[in-house]
């Protein structure tokens, strides 16, 4: 039985998953994509599967999980050997560590502030609202220092976690476009390193398809 | 050679690696406190172990890692079979995968919003800055709801990643108990099965030691 996706192409956390199963070589899965005007999220169902009410939930038989890059973890374990490689075995401890390192790092140093911002100029105006000034400028403040830093971080290695891609370029995709629709794309092309690693994950045939 | 830890003893960061170093029956390692008054942690020698110029920071032999939640992952990996078990096996998929949510959740749930009123109504007083009210506000609405989530998910299972005592309980930790010295106590004891969970988790011996 394939397994089954619900949430939305457009959804920057679903989109996490898509191209996850796409460098996965994973065609055969089931996407059911949900009507979140009309709340199917925060129905007594779907709460069932994530009480926090978001999507993406991935089932797989008796498995139900949430949370996007938890969902990209287990599907890079489930077809290990199928696909691209995107994380380095659990055998090999100190590359873990590496690699959890940048993980983590995607979360408190990029996602705490983007998707802030993201909420502000874009998921507001969808519900009529304006953005708070304060809020917007204090993540836009704290954003660029980070990514300062990502820029001299990605002068020493090619991807977000090292020499190769992995889950956690994934894990930075759906913001890093979307910074180009909120138009702060020059946060991206004005640090020539950061702009470089853009270039080269955004060619690649699974962004292609499921980056939007 | 003992493992080398630098943080700082009052640090929510450098906690979470204490109490995992306590989980793990780990007490020969070498705990190098950092004058950050002096402005250390921004220094060039500490900047090149942890670009973002924050603490904590954890080397072994030739292996140097930041992010407080790396830390912790990596030192269950090298001390498996002894102390706590904190973690699932990386070979059951399924529990890996589960707990891995939980893990995500932490993050995406929690420390995005209490780590902004912390720095709000603590790190700022210290600055001689007053909080900014709309952000407090933002922050202080968001985690409420989510902390209703965390509830009605603790009425189901003992601890945040399920039955058993993990690693996402120590992530938890720091601003847990912060909560209380922000005045915001009420967050965590107005909520029964949350109320049990921190009686229960703040009870055990490594945070009684390093929870502060």
């Amino acid at each position: 039985m394939p397994v089954r996706l619900t949430g939305l192409k457009h959804s920057t956390c679903s989109m996490r998953v898509l191209i996850t199963l796409e460098e996965k070589g994973v065609n055969d899965f089931d996407f059911q994509e949900i009507d979140m005007a009309a709340g199917e999220h925060k129905s007594p169902e779907f709460v069932e599967k994530n009480p926090f009410g978001q999507i993406p939930v991935l089932e797989d038989g008796d498995l139900t999980i949430f949370e996007s890059r938890a969902i990209c973890r287990y599907l890079e374990s489930k077809y290990k050997g199928q696909g691209a490689t995107l994380m380095p075995s659990p055998s090999d401890i100190k590359a873990t560590a590496v690699f959890e390192q940048w993980a983590s790092a995607e979360l408190t140093h990029f996602d705490a502030m983007i998707s802030s911002i993201y909420y502000q100029t874009t998921i507001r105006k969808l519900q009529g609202l304006e953005s708070v000034p304060e809020i917007l400028a204090e993540n836009i403040k704290s954003l660029s220092a980070n990514l300062d830093v990502y820029d001299t971080i990605l002068g020493r290695q090619k991807y977000m976690a090292g020499d190769e891609f992995s889950l956690v370029d994934i894990f930075f995709v759906p913001y890093t476009n979307r910074t180009f629709k909120m138009g702060l794309g020059n946060m991206v092309t004005d640090r020539p390193h950061l702009k470089m690693w853009w270039e080269t994950v955004s060619s690649r045939p699974s962004l292609k398809k499921w980056s939007t």
